[in-house]
């Protein structure tokens, strides 16, 4: 996926409706050069509102559908913009659960400009099974008690604090918006149960002994939906280090009211237990708690807490930063 | 799929290319009416072999190709026998790779003469993400060491065991031999990993309270390749009751040479944690393993020896039978 990005928000009804083009342009605002909005949309990216041909002379490659709609269909009166998008010169990206390509106008578009599309949630071509065979480089993979605990934002962060102290790191994307913000990566919760350990063995191949791949968790080990998601992604990982993420407010596992949450040592162990079986050196290198949902003194006391019951460095990595963290790796 | 079938074996090279036929005539004696043999097939049933005509006159149903090749794609020279056996009245069942839908002459001859194609490793359509909501009715799992350990060979066992004893119970199959030996199920390794619980969950409905579903397992918690597939079914089956099936003279996690076995103990412990998540009253019922290898001798100073160790009662699913262990049943 080529950038700059044009971020096409069609007509969403709200700002919760543009979240995952929100996190692009949190993360990679030197790609966004633009929004493109139809009549009615009520989202906004605090983004220029240009057109196609505006985003062509900005030097706009991709344009970015980073948008969620109910059913994952795709808008007929978004299709004459897409095909124009291609004919002007751009690819398409998107995070629909529709594959582009089956919507025939979109399809002979591609083919007649020569533009490629990417669909996001989709992984392309063949996978191995996985090998866990040990492979050299550094891995770190966030884990969580849950869905939805700032996994994908606390990767990020670190491979943020890793490039700025000059070190070598990557950020490996294993869900949709992580891909658009990487540019590349596998939605693995997409991939076939056979070769979800494979996928990320080749998400993050062996590297240079400095290198670190920082690489996306997905679910969670105690959630009964996406628990097996969560182990393949485990084992492929192979991972030297991880980090627990934790979002204190939760009642019950996401989507399910009657799972409770694990604890947190027990969570922790199981994790670490499954890690070990294709990396014995794996360990915990820090927590990091979403605590927007507390006061900030109550969050700073959570954090002190973690850190003095744990043992490990403990942040919000929003608020905090998670340098501590970094400072903790080997 | 409706029985009985024709047992289609094409002019496989060797006993192996047949194992998936031959699991089915093991269990199913009644189900398999005869074979059909291409020339130069080296593999035998020890059925009758008959005609396409024959079977129709027989009364079969379905023509089963239950065999295995390399690259598992269809030879050319079987598809007019497939064809004829549509145009004389039976549907088609297979275990290939490949779709039989996404050969044309197949489609075709489906769509004319108003045949099922069957594909048992490729899901039909759409499945839910699982809901680990208690669901009422009783459910054994079997749970591996490894894989192909005896976990299909255990549960199909312990269904024959609990009918000849009048219990009402039925076997759930999660890969192609058990879907064939069942008439349907759900081949878990093939969904996408979002809905491998649920696919469980689907395949193993709630039931009446004296009702046993006695659930395939697949894959190991310990196997770097396939472990999402296995906490998955674990999840998804909300088992009360666990198997745990072990091949002792295996060296190594099959298909990784590097990859050492689990100690027996540390499986269970993690199999019944994961078992808990979704079952809080699941425990281990019994041992089974495959003594095979070992002499007789051997074989039963191994299970004696587990049985003291374990505190569980052990069995030779073959050699022994499992009555001890539904003996241990509430």
């Amino acid at each position: 996926m080529q950038h700059p990005y044009l971020m096409f928000l069609g007509d969403v009804p709200d700002q919760l409706g543009a979240k995952t083009a929100q996190g692009i342009k949190d993360w990679r605002p030197d790609w966004c050069i633009g929004q493109l909005r139809l009549e009615g949309c009520q989202a906004d990216l605090k983004l220029e509102d240009i057109s196609l041909q505006e985003a062509i002379n900005r030097g706009a490659k991709t344009m970015v559908i980073g948008i969620v709609n109910s059913g994952g269909f795709l808008p007929e009166h978004w299709v004459s913009q897409i095909v124009e998008a291609m004919e002007l010169g751009m690819d398409i990206a998107s995070g629909l659960h529709i594959r582009l390509a089956d919507v025939p106008e979109i399809k002979e578009a591609a083919a007649k400009f020569g533009r490629e599309l990417f669909d996001v949630r989709h992984p392309k071509g063949s996978l191995p099974t996985g090998k866990g065979t040990p492979r050299t480089g550094k891995r770190l993979l966030a884990v969580g008690t849950d869905c939805s605990v700032g996994k994908m934002y606390t990767t990020l962060a670190v491979e943020k604090e890793m490039k700025a102290r000059g070190m070598n790191a990557d950020f490996r994307a294993t869900g949709q918006t992580g891909i658009f913000i990487a540019g590349d990566g596998i939605s693995i919760d997409a991939v076939v149960a056979d070769f979800i350990s494979g996928a990320v063995e080749v998400l993050s191949p062996e590297n240079t002994e400095d290198h670190w791949d920082i690489i996306e968790g997905q679910g969670s080990l105690f959630h009964p939906s996406f628990a097996g998601v969560s182990i393949g992604l485990i084992h492929g990982a192979q991972a030297d280090a991880l980090i627990l993420c934790h979002e204190p407010t939760r009642q019950h596992m996401r989507g399910l009211p009657h799972q409770p949450l694990p604890d947190i040592q027990e969570c922790m162990d199981m994790n670490l237990a499954a890690a070990k079986l294709t990396n014995p050196n794996a360990k915990f290198v820090g927590i990091s708690i979403n605590t927007s949902g507390l006061s900030v003194e109550e969050g700073d006391k959570m954090l002190a807490n973690f850190e003095a019951k744990y043992g490990l460095p403990t942040v919000d990595a929003f608020r905090t930063g998670v340098a501590k963290i970094v400072d903790n790796l080997d």
